[in-house]
């Protein structure tokens, strides 16, 4: 018999932001018990947002129903978003999973499902108020938990989540020895790493840099928006 | 003209952590001006400790010379610190980088290649003593710089030094929107982050976990350093 009880699935598409994907990833790969794979429309490797070529283990035809589900996001979101199979393989994923837990503006994903519905949910500082056109009550926060669905806000938050979610599926002590392993005892060395903390020249600064992909994000929400609406998700 | 007028190099070996790799990429890769790179000793795909498959974009004969050198470490460790090729061409990257950066046991690497001799630096938390085998003076801390030498703790300190290094390198408010972007204000949800805070049973528990490995690292360390004595390092 298998040591490796249930499993784990992170999705990976195109332009993903890769530390969405790898900070949850090494918390629940030192989970014992736990076997995680990454998956992707097909599998083989894939280009992240800044470079980075991850190897997908599985695709979405051979991927099994996995008892973990996490969707990271990234700027490759707005393609995924509008993609059909993407869309009806996170939600099969998500409908038949035990928790399922959305990174960054992988969330946006979970909402194009139309599964976050009346659930409270987060996402990147920047993104989480899109949530809303997906029906989702918004949350200004860096986790937030509704019924088995995990949302973390922007990146890096993801770790903190993911040590929660092990908390929850495998106890405190075994979340705690993973946080002892990855020796998780953060000192960032300055206090922007929130709107409400940044100075607010290095907000608008950030606000800027990210104006140019913003109406191609909001058209893509509007287009997962409209084909929930008409009643053909995925 | 190009853009990037700077290139990091990360190296990649088997059986790294992957954090330790990712998430120093994911800040580095956010830095205007700057090309980054992972290096392994061939092009292509490389098998880290976990499972998941990350692609080197350069082999040690076709990389270029970087101005910021990085040493991710993990269980692998123990195997490139024994391979000529890999001390070899980390002690020449980090000879001509203007700025060197270990993470995690990455630093033992470093300090295989005698350039830590009479230097403060930092390691994981598990194998920060074996430090002084390389004539290194142990720091117990997250993070520490000495020259053009930042070493960092166990895996996620790469996150908080990469931050530091930016701040250096290009600037304080360069590095805060990064930490802006990347959403960076963890909340670990248990102080269970070092030796020092982590419950007794916990720390037990991964000290034990540790255990079947100790002796492989130690006789690796001992290989590097009888080398490095004899005056044949790489």
């Amino acid at each position: 018999m298998s040591q490796a009880t249930k499993t784990a699935g992170l999705l990976l598409f195109p332009g993903l932001t890769q530390l969405d994907l790898t900070g949850p990833y090494e918390v629940l790969a030192n989970l014992p018990g736990w076997k995680v794979e990454i998956v992707a429309k097909q599998a083989g490797p894939v280009r992240t947002a800044k470079g980075m070529v991850i190897h997908a283990d599985q695709g979405f035809d051979t991927a099994p129903q996995y008892d973990l589900f996490a969707i990271p996001g990234g700027p490759g979101t707005d393609d995924a978003l509008t993609d059909e199979a993407t869309v009806e393989f996170v939600r099969r994923q998500c409908e038949g999973a035990e928790n399922v837990f959305g990174i960054c503006t992988g969330s946006l994903l979970i909402g194009a499902t139309g599964l976050l519905r009346g659930r409270r949910a987060g996402s990147h500082w920047a993104a989480r108020h899109l949530l809303a056109r997906f029906g989702a009550e918004v949350r200004d926060e860096r986790m937030t938990k509704d019924g088995k669905f995990y949302t973390a806000g922007g990146v890096t938050s993801g770790i903190d989540m993911a040590l929660r979610v092990v908390a929850d599926i495998a106890g405190e002590e075994a979340a705690q020895q993973i946080q002892l392993q990855i020796e998780y005892d953060p000192e960032p060395p300055f206090r922007s790493g929130t709107p409400f903390t940044a100075a607010p020249h290095i907000l608008a600064r950030a606000r800027a840099a990210g104006e140019a992909r913003r109406p191609i994000r909001e058209a893509a929400v509007e287009a997962a928006a409209a084909r929930l609406a008409s009643g053909t998700p995925g």
